[in-house]
């Protein structure tokens, strides 16, 4: 099964805010949150409203618009990568670094 | 207020389902789910589960990835564009097509 909208974007909630540092319970208090909201979101088991999802990305100082360009390229098909995706090689690129980029 | 969204996804729906020039009870029924149903999701006024999200994309053969993508763009401040945003122009443009451009 593909992923979902909601896992998607519970993933880049949770990177964003351990990426900071900041536990659940500071998050969930700057958006006015409940903690059992906010760890049920993170694990893309609630559907946030749209409304928390702002509030949310509001305490996490992250914008909305980053947050869904994540979780768009993690939902992406792999077999869409090859028409949808610029790929811009390093200068220095040569054959084995291009073939462990094309794997990773 | 900033834009919600479910606002934005709606947007995004309803441009996608004109665009093909289909009716909301086609895509409904492709969709499987109810033409009130699809008609309050693409005014912004119901929040779409992901899973039911999930089946409208695929009605429309719509990545729900560059759903994603549009809404973000759609949610994004303008204050933040500068920052954000790669602009490659064109190799043809002349200034007035660059304001144009910046204008639309």
């Amino acid at each position: 099964m593909a992923m979902l909208l909601r896992e998607a974007l519970g993933e880049g909630l949770r990177r964003a805010r351990t990426e900071q540092g900041r536990t659940l319970r500071e998050v969930s208090t700057d958006a006015r949150v409940s903690l059992g909201y906010l760890s049920e979101v993170e694990r893309g088991q609630k559907e946030a409203s749209s409304e928390l999802l702002a509030a949310i990305c509001d305490a996490l100082d992250v914008e909305i618009a980053d947050l869904l360009l994540d979780a768009g390229n993690a939902m992406r098909p792999i077999d869409s990568l090859a028409s949808t995706t610029v790929v811009i090689p390093a200068p220095t690129a040569d054959r084995r670094d291009a073939t462990a980029l094309a794997a990773a």
